[in-house]
């Protein structure tokens, strides 16, 4: 759900957000922003990603216009033309800045971008310590969230800003030395038949992730942990990156015209190959989970295994039942870690998000919210797919078994990995 | 299933097919090429679209390729390139001559593609005549059904090719005038539950349709008939082509840069709207079903109207019980024609193709086969969705309730329109 | 002066065109068109050439619109839309296809053409037969040699077409076989000082010859002969295409861009060098002038040979006593043939249009006419290089010292080869 | 001689550059960008153009790459991969950072940059002050100069970068309210003949301004004066951008594809047109020079005044005996001001660049020198155009009569207007 930020509708949620929590998650925005420089904040390094300044600026934004313009009497626009700047996508506020050019916005700089968020964050602190009406506490609660989106969104794009430079340049310079080994891999049975997918309404959530309703299965298995890089280093030793049969049409046009023969930030060196993260260029550990896959060639790599990807309704199905733990967001990591086999998530949240073979679609029954908030909640429903649990860099607490995160088949500069399913 | 040219594997067939039945699909070919001049049929108007003569040449390669390649014994190729310059995208076969540059094939000249037809033909009925076993016969079955595809292909293409022309030539000139008013639009229910869709085994079906299965649906009801022209001018009037909040994103910046303000082969003139056909400019029939509207605008005027485009599903649950008849490709024709209440079939065959909103995928325990020929029966599965039930320019007998046709959302040179659904 | 058909001013002129001249000249170019099928003459390869069929309904377009429209009374144009469809670039004369659609266009077809040839010419023959006044006998002439052009962008363009064919079909079949040496080079000096340039305005000539006017030469020599294949051989071998200190920066991108190797038409096979021609592929005769190379390759080569290009006026200082023979178009030949050292024109006329170091400007007093027909004399005379001499494809009589043909420095479809020059 | 870095052998020269004179130009690059931000300095708005933050280094790397790296001895570079980074174009030296990838480069920051700087300013002193052989003065010379155009560089194209801003943001704030009117156009007149052109070795000069040689001119007039803003209104009220007679036809197709309808940085606003400068926007003053037009413009403008652009053998005719004075690159104005007739400089130097009638070529008989830094003296002399004199960003001291500048004839954004010429 990273790709274009989308804000949604909440479902009623019995605890409304208190200040110390809304300074605590815009904080972490500004904690991850800190080791970069004002020229690393400023830079776009590709059309789908953003400058590290305007998320901060645009989070901010969220909070200006859907909650304090609208809700807190007296407040003024920080600066009138912010409005334009630091709209995303919200046709219903009015024109904005376009998207390709985000980068090439040097003023307002890194220090002035500061100053707005604390001009609104004092705004917001002063309403919600004034106690807050359900509508509010509702909008409230999905700026939050819509700023842990961006917090992902904001290691994503500034990785792959390093990346761009011949120094390769490092986001953090901790390296955590955890040497594990993966699980072999085994297959978690499921028996099918009637099951209920979606959302129950029970804290908050993305309107995407409901009605809940049932769905039929047929028995199927899924793989115990996501695939390694040394299953990856398998299937390229295969002749995965040159073998048409193996690849949709469309994902085999984009292996030759973008000459792909390994994930992104895979790097051939001498000895073997390296991965850019974002401490630096490291050494590939084959224990891990691969990551900064398409579906393409998640797909591919599936049929070339002998089994599929599975259906969004099946992972939710073994998940629903699954601790949310995992290696979520935190500073000193950030990279995906080996899973090892004692661990009873199975991996499901965290470390990579995992593709599914579903198409991004409504669930049925699903209806937009009004208004410009909500105005455009099932618009990216079309030549997306679905993927599932989190990653290594969304924040700890952001994600939940119903969640549907969601990306066209040809990224790969999210933290994308997957996992097999196979008919029982 | 036009846009890319597709051949599937075949389930049992009983009735292998005769001489004369290869010779009536054979000709029909010859005879939807006979109006149009040598210049006509060379030129390619949009990479997605094939010359005339390509078509009739890449028909009679696929005979040529696996049929008496493979299984006439002592057959030579008719000329060792056109293995190379006729292969559509079989990587299997070998290498291929560029998609976008099959305009640029002068020689060989329409006479020597009738040539080689006659040629392949006369082999291809010695084969037929002599008895052919299973295999065989399927492939030649498959073949037929390929060759049908690519007579719709045919006309698609060629119409496009005219309306690049300044003078507006017409395919035909024989004006049908079939004076009628569409049907008020009323609604078949359906109430859900578990239903069968898919194929049976019972005659020809391509292998996209299979296996079959079960899909849970909600209580629905489908519209009785088409949208129609007269319905779209409304959408059009109430600014459907302005407002962002009726489009999916990637629809409303498709709308802004290709500047749709109508659906294709739609031009305005001083006393209103005009539509080019194959029969060259018409005067716009409000009673017609609407015609050449990507997915996109369908979509969009579904959300206009307040309901939904179908599942996949529940278009196949009605018409699993509907009589296959309606306006097939019929030379006189050639375009969708009003709807009479009268009709039995609900319009649900026939006129326009019908989009739904099933992005295109395989089916629970959809299995490729073996070969070249099965080589990529799935591999068109992604960025693309379900068309349902036939047009005007598809061959009468190739369609029936399990075909899925499937093109990308922003196609619109087929003969493309839509149902509307609604929950019940 | 081929890339975009131009027309150009003329002087006054003795002798007024005759009805048999006229039929002449028109003839030619029906013959050129004779040996092209329907679809040969339909296909546009690339944007900066045209159809066959186009070429022969713009000049014959060029009589309807700037002689019989205007001086033939009671002349009505042939078909309205052709004024549309085959006006070149003239702005003054009304809006236009666009250019990079002429291939689009299959109506009207060869044959229909060939009756608006038939039409006009006939026309023509009237007006001319009945006296003509000298601004029309002026026009007249104009547009002979305005078809005389297109007779060279004709054959220049359908080779294009056939190379873009696998098969590489020949426009001809005859294949003349002059076994020749080509003689060693010499150098042609000349002491310099004040020479005079230009037309004198006896016979006809296109306007950006003229005025005659004085240039400052210093002392100088001129090679004997074009750069012959050879010599082209070496500088392939000694690393021309791959080091770029020889090549002006946008010549070396380019290189890089289009990855030239090599002459176009030049392809390599297992026991060397074969060479497209309008015959088919022909073993590469090492004797014969180098053709179809830019500017840049030209410039390049001259670099890495340690001299330089001529200018425009040194050629023509030396060819202004120079007898007018050579190698041009003759059906039978149409490819450039090594020079021997017996003929005394040097070569510098026929074969390959020679490129020179002088950027086409305007000369010193050059002043536009008025009228649509001289609307855009000097409109091309930017990022343009001029040619001198003439080629196997230019029809006889058509050139002369004066003469000065242009293109980007980036063509390579034309028979452009060169000749060097050095300081004395 | 800005739009690509270039530097050139210098001829012999009598005072060797000093310490002091090294440190005055190298801080006055220092001085330009301390206005600007670290994020200012690190933006590329537009492939031509580079971020603030890479001229500083590059010019730096200059001096490291062809002066410490050869001839100081025991000089270690700074940071092994900036000469990497930091080559703007030079084949010999080795692989460099691709073009329009500059702006991507975050790290290293504007403050290591600065570091990078001070340390190579220190080793040239004590080069310096060591006493340095004539090679060594003179690659320090050329460096000097060549620092000059990059002064010129950083200065357009951070006027781009703003520009782009929808904020628009000012370079400097003081405003130079110079209040004048433009004097009356009158032509200074010229009898032609033989003069020589060039420079003649005494001082420093790039080496395509060698070797001095005669031209042959015709008796001329040129302009007074540069052509104002409010004789360019009086152009677009006489439907200038509209009008496809008064334009090359590459102009034209520009004007249609960017839809020129002034120059660049000229926005229409409720009380008229407004200027972006960088001192922000400012009201037009229709006395100035007007600044910011292609030659594509300049050759219109002249075409509808009834008269043309000077050659440049012409203007330097008539500026080699001018006072070498004028509106040179001053902190405080950076804006062409309007030229007062008492003047006697004739506005030729400062301001803006002059486009003249020739197309960039050698000079009969140019000799490009050995070694990298002369490897591509000549290598731009292909479509572009000469300018002459100088603009009001142009550090003073760094232009003279025989001064080259050249850019494509689409180019804008450097401070490019005009001074028109007439046959006498």
């Amino acid at each position: 759900m990273m790709m274009r930020e989308r804000e949604q509708r909440t479902v009623p949620h019995a605890d409304p957000p208190t200040a110390s929590r809304f300074l605590e998650v815009r904080d972490l925005t500004e904690a991850l922003a800190e080791p970069l420089s004002a020229e690393d904040q400023t830079v776009q390094s590709m059309e789908d990603a953003s400058p590290t300044k305007w998320h901060r600026a645009h989070t901010t934004w969220f909070f200006e216009e859907f909650v304090l313009g609208a809700h807190a009497s007296g407040y003024r626009p920080y600066h009138e033309q912010y409005r334009y700047l630091f709209n995303s996508y919200y046709d219903a506020v009015g024109a904005r800045h376009p998207r390709p050019q985000r980068g090439l916005i040097t003023r307002p700089g890194t220090y002035e971008i500061g100053e707005y968020r604390r001009h609104v964050d004092s705004a917001m602190v002063d309403l919600l310590q004034s106690g807050t009406a359900p509508v509010v506490a509702e909008l409230v609660e999905l700026g939050l969230h819509h700023e842990q989106q961006h917090d992902e969104l904001l290691l994503m794009d500034i990785k792959h800003v390093f990346f761009c430079n011949p120094l390769l340049p490092g986001y953090g310079r901790h390296v955590v030395g955890r040497t594990a080994h993966a699980q072999p891999l085994e297959w978690i049975s499921h028996r099918g038949g009637v099951i209920e997918i979606g959302h129950d309404g029970t804290g908050f959530a993305f309107d995407n992730e409901s009605p809940r309703h049932p769905e039929l299965l047929r028995p199927f298995a899924l793989g115990s942990r996501a695939v390694t890089c040394a299953e990856w280093l398998a299937f390229i030793a295969d002749g995965g990156y040159t073998r048409p049969e193996l690849w949709m049409s469309d994902g085999w046009a984009m292996v030759q015209q973008q000459r792909w023969t390994a994930p992104l930030y895979w790097l051939p060196e001498a000895q073997g190959w390296s991965v850019f993260t974002l401490r630096g260029l490291q050494p590939l550990d084959p224990a891990e989970p691969v990551c900064h896959v398409s579906w393409y060639e998640a797909d591919a790599y599936a049929r070339w295994a002998g089994v599929r990807l599975p259906l969004e309704s099946e992972w939710e199905a073994v998940a629903t039942d699954t601790p949310i733990s995992g290696n979520f967001l935190e500073p000193d990591v950030l990279h995906p870690q080996p899973h090892s086999g004692a661990d009873a998530d199975h991996g499901l949240f965290g470390d990579v998000w995992e593709w599914t073979a579903s198409a991004y679609s409504p669930y049925p029954g699903f209806r937009p919210t009004a208004g410009a908030v909500g105005e455009y909640n099932g618009k990216f429903m079309v030549n997306q797919f679905v993927l599932r649990g989190g990653s290594c860099v969304t924040p700890a607490g952001h994600t939940r078994p119903t969640y549907r995160n969601f990306f066209p088949p040809s990224a790969r500069w999210p933290f994308t990995g997957l996992r097999l399913a196979r008919d029982a």
